[in-house]
Order: C-alpha cells, then sequence, then structure tokens
C-alpha cells in the first residue's frame, strides 16, 4: 500500500490541485457555476476509482455529490462526508500567492481550500482508489460530499433526512478536523456548535452631517458598539439570560484530562504576536476553546470606511457575529435567547433587525466503539504514536444531525494543523499530512473488518 | 438688480450645473484631476465676471482658487470664501440619482456639492456678476476658493499665513452653512469645531477560525466595540478626562435666547424617522447641537462584511470617528487627550494605533459689527424677515484661523437648509434658495457703503 501511495504521490497532488483551482465559494450566489464544475469534478472522480453508482443529488442550493461502491451487502459500509465548497478568500490583500492558483512552497499547499476540506477529503478518494488498485478493500463505502458546510449545510439536513436507508452505515467518517501536531497525532472527539445571526441597527433615515445632527441623534456605529460591549461582562461571561442554562459543566477529572493535552503557552502567543491571551475567567486556554461557549464578532460595518475623512452620522451599521456553542446548548434556543435579549438592550433611539444565518448543534463523539479503536491502531501504526482524544472548537454541525437522523455515530479522524489558516489567508495543508492521512485511511480500511 | 437676475436665472442654473458635472473628491487622490479641473473652472468664470486677476495658487494639496477685483484701494474690501471640493458620495446605492449627474426635481438641484458648497460659493460670483452688470459695485472684492475644506483646509492655512497681505481685508463672507427654514431666515454666529482621528485595533497578527481560537484570543472587533463604548457614560457625556476642562459655559440668559429658535420637535423625529432622540442629559437638542461637545464614530470596518457568513476571528478592526468641538476647546489639546485616554483603555490582549486625519476650531462671530447689520438688513429687505442669529453644529475650521491669522472677522452668511442631505445621499439645494442667495448677497453689497 505504500509504495502505490508513495508511487503516485506526483499525481495525488496534481490531482488535488486542479480541485483546489475551482473557486467553490458557497457564500456567494456569483459562484453558482463554479459549484456545479467542483461537484462534476468530483462525481469522475468517483467514477473512475471504481464506484458503482455516483450522481449529483439536487437541493434548493448547491448538489450534493453521492457515490457508493458495494462490494458486498453483508460487509460494513463505511460512509464517508466532506465538502466541496470553500470559505470566501477575503481579504485577498494578506495572502502571499492568488487563493486559487495553489502554489507549492516549503512542503506545504496553498490555497484556499488546500486543509478545509478539499485536501482532507480528496485523502479518501485516493485511499480508496489504493484499496481498490491492490484489491484490497473489504467493506462498502459510500461517498457524500456536499456544497454547503460552509453555509450552514442546510440543504444536506434535508437531505439526510429523505435520504435515511441510502446513506445506512455503520459508521461516518470525517476528515474535517486537526491534529495536535505532527509529533501528536489525536482524534477529535468534540465539536462546538454555531449560532451565526447578522444585526443591523438604524438611526435616522438618511446619513447624516454630523455636524449638524451630532450631539441630538443616536448614532447607530456608536449604538452598536454598546449593545456589542454589553454581550460580555468583566470576566470574559456572556450576559444573555440563560445562555449557560445548559452547558454540560465537565468534573475535575475530565477537566484534567482535557490539560493534559501538550500546549505551549508561549509559542501560542508567539505564533499570533499577542501578549495576552483573553477569555472567561476561571478556565483554560485549552477548555476557553474545546468545552466553553463563544461570543465572537466575524464583522463589522457602517458609515464611512473610504479613504480620508467624511463627517457623516450615518444611518446604519451592521455585524456578523457568532456564538460557539458546547453541549449540551442547542443552536435554535440560544438564537432565540440572543434575538430577544439583542432586541431588549436596544434603545429606543434606534431600530434593530436580527437576522439568523445558520446554526449547528455541539457534538460529542465516543472512545469506546469499534471505529475508534480501529483508527488509533491506523495512527498507531502509521504515525508510531497512540492518538490522542481531544475536542475540537469548531463546528460541524451535520455531525449531531447524523446521529439523530441516521442513528450512525461519527469518527472525525482529521489530518490538519491549527496552523493551517483555514479561514484566513494563506489557508495552506502539509504535503506531509496528505499524504499520511491517506496512509492511515488506507490503514483504517485495511483494518476496519479485523478489530473488534 | 432683481430684473437680472431673474432674466438670467436659467443661465445661472446651468453654470451650476456644469460646476456639479465635475466630482471633484478631495478626501479621494484617484481625483486629483478632477480637482485641476473644478479649479480652473472656478477660474474662468471669476475673469469672466471682471475680476482684475485671478489665479491657481498651488498648494502641496489641491490648488486654491485667487481672484480679484480692486475698484479703488480706497473703498472697503469684502473676502469671499468657499471650497469647490465636496464629501465622497458613498453609499452610492442610496441616490436616487447618480451624484455628480445633476438633476432638477421639485424645485431642488440634486447632486454631491449641490449646496455644500458649489451651489452656496457659487451665488456669490454670480452676485459680483450681476453688480458689475448694472454698474454698481462701490466695493473691491477678493475670492478665495479652496479644495480641501472637506479634508480639514491644512494646506489653507499654510497659503493663509503665507499670503495676509494679499488677502487683506475688512470682511470675510462665507456662504457654507443654513438657515432655520425658508419661513425663518437666520445668520450663523456660532461653529463648533472638530477633531477627527481613525483608530485601529489589531488582535492576533492573522485572521483566525473564530472556532478553533474564539472564546481564548482577543477579538478586536468586540474589543474596539468595549473601547468605543467606554467613551460615554450613562448621561451621554463623554469619558475622557479633561474634555469639558475648557467648555465655554453659557450663562441662563444665553441658553433661553437660543432655544427661542423656532424648533419642531415632532417634525425633527419625523423627519429622521427616529421614535426618540438621544443625547447628552441636561440640554436641549438645539444646545446638544450647537454648544455641547459630541463623540461620533463616522465609519467602523473589520472582518467579513460580504454576502452570506464567514466565521472568522480577524486579525484588525478600524473606526474613523470625530468629536465636535465648542469654545473654548482646542482642536490638538482635544486630540491628545484622546489618543492618551484611549491607548490607556486598550486591554494588553491587543494593540491600537490612533492617528489624526485633521482639526479644526471652533468659532463664534460677533453681531455688533457693521458687517452682521448689513447683512440682517440685506435678509430684512429680500426675504421680509429680520434674520434670527443661531449656531450651526458643524465646522469650517478655518474662520478661527481667519481671525488668528488675519485679524478680520467673518460673516456666516448661508442659505442652505438643514434638509439639504449634505454629506448625505442626494444632496440638494433650493433653487428658491440659490436664488434668493444670490440677491441677499447683491443687497448686501449694495449696502455695504451705505449703513454705518
Amino acid at each position: 500500500m505504500t509504495n502505490y501511495i508513495d508511487q503516485n504521490k506526483e499525481r495525488f497532488l496534481g490531482e488535488l490541485i486542479e480541485l483546489l483551482k475551482i473557486p467553490s465559494i458557497s457564500a456567494k450566489t456569483e459562484h453558482k457555476a463554479d459549484m456545479e464544475r467542483c461537484a462534476e469534478f468530483v462525481k469522475r472522480k468517483l467514477l473512475s476509482i471504481g464506484c458503482t453508482h455516483a450522481e449529483l443529488c439536487p437541493t434548493a442550493g448547491n448538489p450534493i455529490v453521492y457515490g457508493e461502491l458495494i462490494k458486498n451487502p453483508t460487509l460494513p459500509t463505511v460512509l464517508i462526508y466532506g465538502h466541496y465548497d470553500v470559505q470566501p478568500p477575503e481579504p485577498l490583500e494578506l495572502w502571499d500567492f492568488p487563493p486559487f492558483e495553489p502554489v507549492i512552497k516549503d512542503g506545504n499547499i496553498y490555497a484556499r481550500g488546500a486543509c478545509d476540506d478539499k485536501g482532507q477529503f480528496y485523502m479518501h478518494l485516493l485511499a480508496v482508489e489504493t484499496l481498490v488498485a491492490q484489491n484490497n478493500l473489504d467493506c462498502n463505502v459510500k461517498f457524500m460530499i456536499e456544497g454547503e458546510e460552509e453555509i450552514g449545510s442546510n440543504n444536506l439536513g434535508i437531505f439526510v433526512k429523505a435520504n435515511t436507508q441510502k446513506l445506512k452505515s455503520d459508521i461516518i467518517l470525517i476528515s474535517d478536523t486537526a491534529i495536535l501536531s505532527n509529533d501528536c497525532p489525536s482524534i477529535t472527539v468534540g465539536l462546538r456548535g454555531l449560532s451565526y445571526l447578522e444585526v443591523e441597527v438604524t438611526g435616522p433615515n438618511k446619513d447624516l452631517h454630523s455636524g449638524i445632527y451630532g450631539g441630538a441623534v443616536a448614532n447607530p456605529i456608536n449604538t452598536l458598539c454598546e449593545m456589542i460591549a454589553k454581550m460580555k461582562n468583566d470576566k470574559g461571561e456572556i450576559t444573555i439570560p440563560g445562555f449557560y442554562d445548559d452547558v454540560v459543566q465537565l468534573t475535575a477529572e475530565e477537566r484534567k484530562a482535557l490539560n493534559e493535552a501538550p500546549f505551549d503557552l508561549d509559542a501560542y502567543k508567539k505564533f499570533l504576536d499577542i501578549d495576552e491571551i483573553k477569555g472567561e475567567e476561571g478556565y483554560t486556554t485549552v477548555e476557553r476553546t474545546a468545552i466553553r461557549p463563544t461570543f465572537d464578532l466575524n464583522g463589522i460595518w457602517g458609515g464611512y470606511t473610504g479613504e480620508g475623512a467624511k463627517t457623516v452620522l450615518p444611518s446604519k451599521a451592521y455585524a456578523k457575529l457568532s456564538m460557539r456553542l458546547v453541549p449540551n446548548q442547542n443552536s435554535e434556543k440560544i438564537t432565540e435567547l440572543f434575538t430577544k435579549h439583542f432586541l431588549s438592550i436596544a434603545p429606543k433611539s434606534v431600530k434593530v433587525k436580527v437576522t439568523p444565518h445558520h446554526g449547528g448543534e455541539p457534538a460529542v463523539t465516543p472512545t469506546d466503539t469499534k471505529a475508534y479503536r480501529v483508527a488509533s491502531k491506523a495512527f498507531e501504526e502509521i504515525w508510531g504514536k497512540k492518538p490522542i482524544p481531544t475536542r475540537e472548537g469548531g463546528s460541524i454541525p451535520i455531525v449531531a444531525l447524523f446521529e439523530q437522523e441516521l442513528k450512525v455515530k461519527t469518527l472525525l479522524m482529521g489530518f490538519g494543523l491549527n496552523s493551517d489558516n483555514i479561514h484566513s489567508p494563506n489557508e495552506h495543508y502539509g504535503i506531509f499530512n496528505y499524504i499520511m492521512g491517506i496512509k492511515t485511511i488506507v490503514k483504517f480500511f485495511e483494518n476496519y473488518n479485523k478489530v473488534d
């Protein structure tokens, strides 16, 4: 197996580069045609590696690529999930290379989607290609690669609910997370949920001269800032009434275990060039990003933002904001609580509109399953080290839905690094991680019928 | 005189429309050539109305148009100041017409600069044309029309200091303010000063995934909002230490007189479509915009502001902000106080940069001068009503400088309306005001040598 992968390494890289050239940005409707083109690319590859069936399943949004390789209905079935859509690349000026013209430098592939998730889901297609080529696949495999993960997977939810039989499987395998480091492989066993919203604050019904009206009329930017500032107290706690009601408090032992993962604060601060970290009082950095919910502004805009100065008292100010959620918070409930609270703190001098974007539920994946043991063994054999179970701060909203609708557990076997700049300029993915990932996935499949 | 103006009304409008077509936006360097073109337009007109000399005076920025019509050195000299630069037109989508394609509708000329200040300064050129055509000018006239008023008049300040002899005059006349209404003419006797700055808050050195880092690293947008919120207390007072130290407190009588100007709160709220006004406790709306300083955000931006959602924890957040100042606050001192205070409230988890844009001093113009009496009489004769002295909330920073450097008083005889949307989309200027303004200015000149 190792031979096949090493011999085909250049081609494996070349195919990924072609995939990365397609600007499949789901957040922007102008890329509708690119989404179709990207989905077709994935479908063609599925057919070429031996899938007995592959199709683009239409949705109200971007198509879902479905494929299956059924060896024998009596064999166990692994369902592979991934997403071919990517985050918007902005701010473009901070990229060293154009985001959709992949470049290989210092052992990394630089491009939007290199790690999240094109580079990671494509490893599975190549792993199955390897197994088929070597006549070494003794599972059934199903693929479900969607195009709306970065905008909330709403249509995938509908698709999953409508196709529980088609998606029948024993385990769902996802590579869309990170390992702690290349020296310290890990398997993600927890994900945060998400509630994403947009707010609009309107003061006067038109932009005004800040001299003529300033001081007498509510400024929507000042007001928005004041409202945002009220969302956290001095301890860094979120002030929405009821926000923490459903948060599962970990035991002292669980927190101790969580904090045993290697973490170098100095290196962390240096990587981010910050003098001090900042977060909720009473929790470590590992805890703040794993088991505690957040309230972050993702974007803000209003008034004059061009060159020079404009003495305007603007009509409107806007923000995009999101809360990461932890078990057992529910995104719909949190969205409601936020909306109610945010409207309640609005002064009467402004009008406030709250628009939910999308949400997703937090998830904890079990470590006492056959799949986890198989994955752990695969890591040990390929990486030479037993992987550590970790909780990740990001969200894959669909994990909770899979369990609810399909009654199937998910295994989060990702190979990225937190320094891969996903969702940021200069996103990249290590070629080492790409190749090691393919090998680990092959090993997972080879062992799946051998481990109890 | 009235005959000449009425007979030439269409041409007077046509010339203004040509002037308004030039996008002379001083805040944007890309409009450098338009600035030159606009200055040339003004110079040509000055020569055509009988100026004995006209020139473009180069500066480090945009040229100043200077012209003079010296009848007799023994006669009094009126210096007319105005500005040919305009505010940026953004947000463009809120304009009913393109901002540099003037449209006449319902008795108004719609275009950026229609009122501020092209429509207003051009009245003076037409008034002088009228006087010259009727051989009725018995003053000397000087014109100084600059191209950087909207960005702080820094180069005009240098020019004025270097040319005190050239600018020697008995009174400076400016039309760049508003009257209370067409039923209630007024003369502006006070202006606020201005301190305009830009701030930049940097959290991590790169945009981050809000899931992986959210909750553990300072979010620069949240932090900026928290810092802005701290700049005012619950009473709407600005919290910068020392901010109010130099503010002149008016006597009860002065405040009473100020509040006698007609003000209809219901109409004000209706015009702005607001349910409640908002401002510093203990002051009326008239006072809040006339004799009290302000702290307003003029623009804010950071993170992802495009379509859809992006779960980013951004590296940077920015704001443009300004404080309107009242006698005897000093803009340099306030800029320093702001900077010191803003940096002092920055948490160590972020880096903050403060960049001053420009400033200007507040001014009070006297009502016990010959020029004020002449202007008041001109209003009475043309409008049929004695004008009310008012204080305006806007800033014309150069007024304080004129008095300091030239030792000459300024008369603010503006003809705009506060509803003209200056600095906003759909800026317009009433044709009634344009024609009445020309007539009032002509009357001012006719009376200037007759009133004591």
